[in-house]
Formats: structure tokens, C-alpha cells, sequence
């Protein structure tokens, strides 16, 4: 994690300049170096605050142009570098010579380039950046606007015209995306504060704006299209801010997929991160997810009906038995739950719905509605008192959506629940009931998709919140200092599980036999039956060369498997230490993985899975950044599609979970306090019956470099 | 399965009348008896053709009103039905009586209506029906269109206004999901033939109505939105011949979840069957699933392109580098390949593409384009000869896509490949696109949900097609006809595994011993280790009883082995016949399981998975109705996302998937061989290293009542 430096800067210059040089500007309103005077004068900037740069013109779109920066009467807060890339980087010179404080570079061809003159120009801009107090947004950005302020620094043409002002910041990893957010804000009716395209982010990165919009007043929730967190520590403190502050921060994260990743490297040089990971960080940090810019623009809408449910589920209403149906399906598809409605509940709605049409949930109100709409008014009324769920989604069409508006708009004053329309026909009620709050929709896939991402958004926020707070402090003990202080870079299986053992980690009983008589009579104390396992600081992977024996029942069976696991690691490994075996209990329960490893954006993260060679194939895991607390734990375990297996399914003891969260939570403090700790395994975890506790069973510990 | 009976009705008089009663007409055009009369006039149906019934009138929107349905003067082909309930029924009776064809009922409160009253109707309709041959439609429908000679049937108003006559007949199981349907053609310029809202489908079915469009000179293709297959033969003749006829069926069924079921129960009194079958089934009958009615009109724009590609993958082709990205993360999210262009086609992209653009796919265009969209060209052209995939998504906004549409047009031409359009701001060009054959999406979840569903229907079209046909006689063994007759319902698992090794299926080396000397003479002979195993007539599942011993290793261990099963059994069941144990070889390799079990709908099915707790909750199996070929065995195998296990993953040997796919063969053509065979497991079928074949090491046969 670097880069605290870029991070620090003041944005002041580029999001809230008070005089503009234009380098390249151009006579041609259309063209790149043309629009943003443009923009600016139709916006209202003040004229003579801007300074046109072009040697071929004395004026300039109505303004005096000068021939080169040096020319210039005085140093502008920002300026627009319009020219291609090998001149831009000229032209920054100039500027920071002059004294200017902010540059915001449109120019592509430096670290997305992959050729040499590419990475050669992107080399000379950081080398720039390390030299300089300036500011500098870009390359490959189509610009910033500032809408309260009409300072509209992009060759983005919607951004001459007048936009609202409003509480939405939006920064993208790409000018389209942002450009799309625009467009859908304004028809949606949502003003923005700014408009950031971050390009190339060789100087300001998006964390650094992120930072910036916690503290603005101007700014109530931040939407934005990212391919890379670059500075992870930066990124996860503004996410916080922005978090504590109320704002949320809804984001498009793209690189899930190989191709996607792929495409982000061509894109803008970046590189996704490890997926799972980010989508776990991303939730932690309180960052509501979506797949496109238009996804994120639900999330907003969502949001902007000043509704904020806690609860999961959501209520179905429709006169279209179809539609019931077909939407539960599809709230199905993307883990919502359609809640049965307490028999109260049902009760009340029986009292508008007639008796084939159904009052469960989903709530079929059939065409009775039609001849009465206060039978809507009597289903919500019902609705709104219920803590079934806090969503209710009407699936109500065109001019019937105008007739039951007045009921939603009143229903909507009477409560917190979020109250979203589901209407193909585009009602004309649309806009009068999006600004009181009802959210409407045109399509049933992006609603269901929508309020899915709303709703988990919405219930993180709900919940006790992660922090990165310093665990208690559990000191890692001399041993493991000398151990990697003398170049050690792995613990064996025996070392490993001693030092989890005294971290208060409960481990298996075993013992270390380095002849048969030992091992025979550690058998003997612990009972059989027991497991064999060879013991050598040398060998990771024991079960690959015959190093593992399981349900030894008596002493004849456990002679053979000494002789035979030595006899095996000698012969396949003759360079290897061979120090014994060692004899455990051999213990029933479910078998679990619990990992820690440090990612190189997000830190130290925890995975909990079955493990083994199925859980890879069906990527069952839970992934969490530390520190993971017992209730976290609890969360990780329930989302596991396997979690049935340690609930009593098909018969099955229950589990000890609390056990494995106790283990869970003691080794997240571990990981935390044991900074040479650079990677942990404990597989398997043995999770006896309730009561009867969990293992450690076998421990990988791999140290620092 | 029944019914044949209703669907070899003649729905001439439904489906083109030449005269239509009205029973409860209505001088109001906007009432239930008045729309569909005032509808009828508007389209130009012969007005001497119709006649209003009603006791209040002497004429209804200036035509002659009869009082009564026996004061009629003739017997018209159709009537419709627009009084409540119980009216309708007496009405039938006297329609019945006057020689009328065919009945269209609107009313509810038949078969969904679960109060004593609403299931006394439905018994009263379903008695009548049974007694006449007239042809009826309903109850609880919106009613029928003929576009093309405007028999509008119907109480939905939308009917009265002129909508283009085309290819398309509209099906649905509600009329909601009918009427979206209508609009939605109507919107996006395509033809229909038919509107059929079936209601309750107490007379004539869903499954009569595609019978009568396979072979309707009329209909191209058939849209439908579907709760329940009632008559599962009638329903798969009927798919099938519109299979043949070569037009495609595209069905939104729901009742995938828990709540989607409970809301058909509700709506119609539909049971949706198991949601994996009906997949499978579909899948293998050449339907088209969406999951809404608006993603059934998108597969029916995509088919409408004439387009009709073989290939999996798409190729994503934007100016927008987010675009490329999170289209990459969502198709991947929808499981269709974004594949890497040959090298030769990434060089001539290149040719048109700047060194920061990306070719391999998604091609990134780089706003190069906009300079000069010949750019364009010179990519469409190198993809359209490219055989990497065949379909191509153009992510390019509003007046860029106008600026592109010329070369779109003229690419389409020279392709067959799919080439579709994505743009959310409404460029101008989009009608003039679709019309040549370049669908237009505007939002980017449907268009890839869209593009993901034809794809999969147009492969599984483009590959050997499933056929019911009779497999090669297997006759049943005379001892097995013998077991039956005699009442036995269930084999040992020594009398399945017989009957399977008699039929060509291998099956694992075993003795059946009724004592210990015996047992101890068939493990020397078939080598340690060994499993031991209860053998009982009387007990399924030994497991459970203790009544299996795994990797017995010499004779002291078989000996304890036998005595603790037979006891055990004998203790735990002292009702059950007790005939020793079963002594096999024991196999090393990769477990699975065959199932064959009979669906009420769709016939025989089997399922293939790997077993096991974890296969129950991953939902990790692959279901085909039979019979399943090799080539479709194999496709099961690939399509589990456990298939890694079989094929080399992690160092594991390849496995024998050869004789896997001839072991299901065989056990298809056995099922459908036996028609005594209710259910036939073979759970572990333990697949061995390639060449070394499979084995069923357990089999339970169920016989049929």
C-alpha cells in the first residue's frame, strides 16, 4: 500500500478552480480542445478567469488567446491540457514553472499504451507527479465538473448544458460510465454535486476524490464505476469516512471474470484484484455493489427514496397472478426472500381480496382492485404495520398505476418501508411519485436485480459495522521472533499447532513419536483409534507421499503404519529431516477449513470453507477481512451453502458453532498480532457435536519474507 | 397422463369463427360484456354475424338483442360468455342444447377459487364439458384474438386497436402476461396470428391450442407464458411437432421456487411439476425458457433476426472500455464465453484499432472510431468471417449508433451471425436496424439475459435432437415379470445388480454368503480388501443399520465384520429376513449416481450426479428424460460442475468416462425396456481409471404398484 503521498494533495484547484487555462484550446466548439470553453462560457464561468493557449489564434470562442503557457499574465488554479501526449507533458512543465496548481490532462497514450513510446511517457508523468505540488488529474479522462459551480472541465457536451445540483458525486474509472450516470441522473431527476473521470489516475487517484466528497457539504452519495483499488489503505480510510459520514458509496466494480479483468488491464492499465476478496472488502467497508453504471443508478434511486430497510424480504402486490408468480421466481434467483405473511396479516388482506386470490405473499389483489382502489389502500394499510418484511413491490400497469398513485403517495407518507412501482406501460404518475418517494420501475429484471443490491446494501448498514480496530494484543511468542529471525520461513505441523494451542486455539491431542515404542504407548494413553502422521520440518504436503494413516484401530495396525510412513518419506524424500510420526486422537466430527492470507490491496483476510477438492469446485467460502469477531464468524458459517452440515441436515448432529467462532475469532487476533504471519491454515478444523468443541487437527503456518 | 380426449377437439370454432353470441353483451363498450362486442365491431367482424344476449336490451351498440340464449335464430360457431359463474354454466347448458361449437367463459371462480362453491362450479364445468363436444375456452380468461381476420374475443381493449397480423401466436396461463406480450409486439413492429388467454384450461389446454398452431399455416412461431403442464404426451407431441415444423416455442414457466408454485396453486389451481424436469424436459423438446413474459418477447426479437447461431460465444465490440469490462463480467455471470480471437483476427482488428484498444475480445474500438467509423467496417468484417463465435454485441450509444447504422446494415448482409445492438440512449436508427435483421437492446441486463437464453435455444436446435423413440428390446426377464405378478415391489440389492449384469451393465465382483466360511472363501478369492455388506430382502438402507463394513483387509477383520452386521440387523429388525452378507471386491475410483425415477409429466428421467449429502445441497446433478444416448450422457457429465473429478482435475487420473456413458445408455434403454421399473438407483456406480471401465456397486430397483 503506497501512494499516501498523490492522496494528501489539496483537490481544491481541480474541483473548485477559480481560474481556467485552456492549453489547445480550440476555436471549434465541437472539438476537444473547443468544448470545454464552451462548456464553461454556457455554464457561467466567469470570462475573464479563463485563459485560452493556442498559437495559431489571438481569440478565441469571444476570448483573448495567449501562444504559449509562458505568455500567460498569470497562473490559473487549473489548467485543461488538450494537446496530444508528448505536448501535454511539455505543457506540464510549463504550468508548474508558472505556478499553476492543478492540471487535468485529456490525453491518451501512457500507462494504457502498451507500447514503448506508452510506457515511456507514463514514466516521465510520474517522474513529474514525484516532482511537483501540482495536482494532476488524468491522463485518459474526459474531464471534471463542478455542477453547483458551473465549472465544467470536460469535453463531455452534456455537461454544457444545465444540470440540476444536487447531492450526487460521480467518479468514474471511465468516461462513458460516468457520462452514462450523468444522462440517467438528470432524467431521473437527481442533481449532482461533480462529475469526475478519473482516467489513468497517474497523479489523484479515486480514493483521493472518495476522501474529498466525505468532507464536502455539497455531496450526499457517491456513485462510481472502478477496475482498480490502487492504494487499498487510502480507498478502505475514505470508504470509512465516507461510510461515518452517511454518504453512501455505491459502486460498479468490474473484473469478476477473466475477460473482464482482461479488458480493465487494456483498459486503464488496472488490475482487478482477487474478486472474492474485493466483493467481501466491499461489503465490510459499507459499499453498495452493482454490475454497470445503470445498476448503480438503481441503487441511487433506491436510496433517494429516503428508505432504508433492515429487513431482507419483500412483499409481492400485483392484480396479475403472473406477475406474482413470475417475480417470486425472480426474487428467488437473486436471494430474496417473498416472506409468508403472519396470519394476522393475511387476515386483514382477506378483508379486500376475495377468496381466489392470494393473500400469503405474494399478495394477488385479481381485478376486484380495478372496480375499487381502496382495496389497495386496505392491502398496504395492512401491509405497512407488518414486520414480515420492509419492501413492498407493486406490480401495477399504466393507467391502473395512475389510479392506485394517489393510495401509494399517501401510504408512502405513513411509512419507512421502501415502496417501489413495477410498471412496462410508463405511467404519467411516474415522476410525481418517484418525487414523493415511491421508487417506479420499467423493468421487472432490473427492479428485481435493483432492490436485491438495495436491500443487502441496506441490511449491511443495518447491522454492527466492521472496523479495522486493533484486536487485543496477543503476543507472538519469543520463539516464533528467533524462529524467523533465523531465516525460518514455515512452521512444522507440531510447531504450528503449539503456538495456536498456547494462543488458546484448541487443538487435537497427539503426541510426538520419534520410535514405535513412543508411538505405541502415546496410542495406547490416547485411545484408539487414532491417526499416524509423519513428522518432518521438511515435508508440507504428507498425504501426497503416503505420510497419513487414519483409523489405526490396535497396535499391530499402528506398527505397520510407522514403518511403513518412514520407511515411504525416507525413501521419496531422502534430503528430507524425518523426525518420527505423530499419534492423534483420531476425532469424528466436521471437518472444516479455516485460512488467513494477506491480499495486497485489502489486508489480512479470513476464509472459512469446507475445504477439499469440492468446495473448489463450487467456491463455497466465506471471505472476510480481519478482524472477524465471533458474530462475523457466526455470518461467515451461514453463508456457506454447506452450512446445512453442521445444522442437523438429513439427521446430522448439530454442531459446535460456537466453538468454531470462539476459534474463529481468536485466530483472526492471532493473524493481527503476529505481523510475521503471512499466511495461517487449520485444515481440518474438527467440529465436534454442540458442547463437545473443535480442533485443530493439522495447522500450515508460513512466515514473511 | 389423460386428457387426449379434450385435445383432439376441433378449435376451429375457438380459433376462427364465422358467427359469435355474446351471453351477457353490454351497451357500455367499457364493460366486460360490452369491450369484447365493441372490439368485434371496431376490427370489421360481419355485425349479422353476432348476437348479443341479454334480458334487459333490445339492441346493443346498434345490433338486434336477443333475450335469452334459446331465443336465438341460429346456433352461432362461438360463444362468449360474459355473466358470473353460475350464470355461465346454465348458459352452457343451453348453448349445449342450440348446437353452438365453441365457448369462451370469462368468469372466475371455478377450479382457483378454493371455497366449496368455487370447487362445486369447477365439478359442475368439468361434468359438462365431459358430456358434450363443444370446444371451451376458460373459465377465467381474458378471452381469444384472431388478428388477421380481427375475431377479438376479448374483453383486453388493447385487441380493438389495429395490431399488425404476423407469425407470432400469443399463449399464456393469465392474461396479464398475454396482453404484455401483445404490447410488446405491438411496440417492436412484429405480426401475430393469434392471442389466446387459456384461463383455467378446464376444456381445451394449453397443450391443444400449440397443436393447432403446429399446423397453422399462419403461425411462425408460438410465445406462451405457462404455470402447469396439464397433459404431459399431449404437451410433448405438441412441442414436438412445432419442433418439427420449425417454429419455435418460447415459454416463460414459472413455479422455479417455493413462492412461484404456491402463487400458480393460487392463481389457476395450477401444481407446477419439478422445476429440474420441466427444465430438462423443455430443453430437450427445442422450448425457449425466459423467466418473464418481456424476456420471452426478447428471445422472440432475437429469433425474429433470422439469425440462428450454432456457437456459444459472444463477441463484444464497444468504443467504451467500462462497456467492454462489465459486458465481459456479465455475460460470464450468465455463462456465455466471451471467447479469445484467433491471432489472425486480433492482426487485422488491429489494422483499425490503436495499440491502447484491446482486439482479443471484448474488442475495445477506442473513440478512434469516431473519427472514422470505416473503422468499424474493417472489424465487423475481420469478425463475421471469424469462426470463434457467432454473435456479436455492439455496445455503442445513441447518435454513434446512427453513424454506425449504415455499416451495421450493410454488415448484416453479408452474415448470418446474430449481431446485436446495445443502446440505452434510444438512437434514431433503432427501427430501421431491427427491420434489417440488427435487434436493438437499450439496457444491458436484458439485452445479455436476452442474448444468453437464444443462444442456449439456438445451440441445443442446431445439435441432434432428443426423440422419444422406442429404444432396442430388452426384454424384462421372465424371473422379474415372475416377481412382480407375485406382488414383490421392491429387489435385493443381489437381485438388481443380476438383472443389471444380465442387461450389459457392469457391476462389481460380489458372492453372496449366508455364512462365515463362505464369505471368507469369497474374499480370498476376490482379493483384500473387501466390503461386507447386509444381505436382506427386507432392508433399503443398510447404512443406517450398520449394515456395511468398508476395506475389510484380512480375515480376522471379515470375520468380525460379518458377525457385527448379522447381529446388528437381527437386533435392530427382528421382522426382517436375514440371508447373510455380500462379499465384493472393493474399487478404487470416482463414486456417481444413476437414477431413473418417473416424472408424472414428463415420463421417465434420469439423474446424474456425483451422490452424497453435498450433491443434495449444491443441487449439483444433470437431469435428461429418456432415452439418453452416449452423446447425451456425455453432455450430463460436462454439464455437472462437479465434472472436474472425472477429468484429470488436480492431478486425479482421467476417469473412464466412456464406459460411464455406455453403463447410462444402457440403464435408459433398460428403464424403458421394464415397465415394471417404478425407480432404479445405481448408487456408487464407481467409475474407474480410462480403460478400466465402471462398476454399479449398489442398486435399488423399485417396482411400480
Amino acid at each position: 500500500m503506497s501512494g499516501g503521498f498523490t492522496n494528501t494533495r489539496d483537490l481544491s484547484a481541480l474541483l473548485d478552480p477559480k481560474s481556467i487555462a485552456i492549453v489547445g484550446a480550440s476555436p471549434n466548439p465541437l472539438r476537444i480542445g473547443g468544448i470545454p470553453l464552451a462548456n464553461l462560457l454556457a455554464r457561467g464561468f466567469p470570462a475573464d478567469r479563463i485563459l485560452p493557449v493556442n498559437p495559431n489564434h489571438a481569440e478565441i470562442q469571444g476570448l483573448r488567446c495567449y501562444t504559449d503557457i509562458g505568455a500567460l499574465p498569470w497562473a490559473p488554479d487549473l489548467a485543461i491540457v488538450a494537446v496530444a501526449a508528448d505536448a501535454a507533458l511539455d505543457a506540464l512543465d510549463a504550468l508548474d514553472r508558472l505556478g499553476a496548481r492543478a492540471a487535468i490532462l485529456f490525453a491518451a497514450g501512457f500507462g494504457e499504451d502498451p507500447t514503448p513510446e506508452g510506457l515511456a511517457r507514463d514514466a516521465r508523468l510520474k517522474a513529474f507527479i514525484a516532482g511537483s505540488a501540482m495536482a494532476i488529474a488524468g491522463p485518459n479522462t474526459i474531464g471534471i465538473g463542478n455542477i453547483a459551480t458551473g465549472t465544467t472541465a470536460s469535453f463531455l457536451t452534456t455537461l454544457g448544458e444545465p444540470l440540476p445540483a444536487g447531492p450526487l458525486a460521480l467518479i468514474g474509472q471511465s468516461g462513458n460510465s460516468v457520462s452514462m450516470m450523468a444522462s440517467d441522473a438528470r432524467d431521473f431527476g437527481i442533481g449532482m454535486s461533480y462529475f469526475v473521470s478519473t482516467g489513468n489516475e497517474a497523479g489523484v487517484d479515486f480514493a483521493a476524490y472518495l476522501d474529498h466528497f466525505a468532507a464536502d457539504p455539497a455531496t450526499g452519495a457517491v456513485l462510481g464505476y472502478c477496475e482498480q483499488v490502487r492504494d487499498g489503505a487510502a480507498f478502505m480510510n475514505a470508504a470509512l469516512r465516507l461510510r461515518d459520514a452517511g454518504k453512501p458509496l455505491f459502486l460498479a466494480k468490474v473484473g469478476r471474470s477473466e475477460k473482464g479483468r482482461e479488458a480493465t488491464i487494456s483498459h486503464t492499465g488496472a488490475m482487478a484484484g482477487d474478486a472474492i476478496v474485493t466483493q467481501a472488502a466491499f461489503r465490510q467497508l459499507g459499499i453498495g455493489m452493482g454490475r454497470d453504471p445503470a445498476e448503480i443508478m438503481d441503487l441511487t434511486r433506491l436510496w433517494n427514496t429516503g428508505a432504508r430497510p433492515a429487513r431482507p424480504g419483500v412483499c409481492i402486490v400485483s392484480l396479475s397472478g403472473a406477475g406474482c408468480a413470475f417475480l417470486s421466481d425472480m426474487f428467488d434467483d437473486a436471494g430474496v426472500p417473498v416472506p409468508t405473511l403472519p396470519d394476522a396479516v393475511q387476515a386483514r388482506l382477506r378483508t379486500a381480496i376475495p377468496s381466489y386470490g392470494m393473500v400469503s405473499n405474494p399478495v394477488d389483489l385479481t381485478g376486484n382492485v380495478i372496480n375499487d382502489m381502496n382495496h389497495l389502500r386496505t392491502v398496504l394499510d395492512a401491509l405497512i404495520e407488518s414486520d414480515a418484511m420492509d419492501c413492498i413491490l407493486i406490480y401495477i400497469m399504466g393507467s391502473l398505476l395512475d389510479a392506485a398513485a394517489p393510495i401509494l403517495l399517501e401510504i408512502r407518507q405513513r411509512t419507512d418501508k421502501l415502496i417501489v412501482a413495477l410498471d412496462p406501460s410508463n405511467a404519467h404518475s411516474a415522476a410525481s411519485l418517484r418525487a414523493a418517494g415511491v421508487e417506479v420501475f420499467a423493468d421487472a429484471l432490473r427492479a428485481v436485480s435493483g432492490i436485491a443490491a438495495y436491500l443487502r446494501w441496506a441490511r449491511d448498514m443495518s447491522e454492527d459495522q466492521w472496523r479495522p480496530v486493533a484486536p487485543q494484543a496477543i503476543a507472538a511468542p519469543d520463539w516464533l521472533e528467533r524462529l524467523h529471525a533465523s531465516g525460518r520461513r514455515s512452521l512444522t505441523e507440531v510447531e504450528g499447532k503449539k503456538w495456536l494451542a498456547e494462543a488458546g486455539v484448541p487443538t487435537v491431542e497427539e503426541v510426538e513419536a520419534a520410535d514405535e515404542a513412543t508411538a505405541l504407548a502415546a496410542a495406547e494413553a490416547l485411545g484408539y483409534p487414532v491417526v499416524v502422521k509423519l513428522s518432518s520440518p521438511d515435508i508440507a504436503h504428507k498425504t501426497e507421499i503416503g505420510g497419513v494413516a487414519l483409523d489405526i484401530r490396535d497396535a499391530e495396525q499402528l506398527r505397520t503404519a510407522f514403518r511403513s510412513i518412514v520407511a515411504r518419506a525416507s525413501a521419496e524424500r531422502p534430503d528430507a529431516e524425518i523426525r518420527g510420526v505423530v499419534v492423534q486422537k483420531q476425532l469424528a466430527g466436521q471437518d472444516m477449513l479455516i485460512g488467513i492470507t494477506r491480499d495486497p490491496t485489502f489486508g489480512p483476510v479470513m476464509t472459512l470453507g469446507l475445504g477439499g477438492v469440492l468446495t473448489e469446485l463450487y467456491r463455497d467460502i466465506a471471505v472476510r477481512l480481519l478482524p472477524v469477531d465471533r458474530r462475523t464468524a457466526r455470518a461467515m458459517l451461514e453463508e456457506l451453502t454447506c452450512a446445512p452440515l453442521l445444522t442437523g441436515f438429513r439427521g446430522r448432529p448439530v454442531a459446535d458453532i460456537d466453538a468454531l467462532a470462539d476459534a474463529m475469532a481468536t485466530l483472526s487476533d492471532l493473524a493481527l498480532a503476529s505481523p510475521h504471519i503471512a499466511e495461517l491454515e487449520v485444515n481440518p478444523m474438527i467440529v465436534r457435536p454442540a458442547g463437545e468443541g473443535c480442533f485443530a487437527v493439522d495447522a500450515l503456518v508460513r512466515l514473511a519474507d
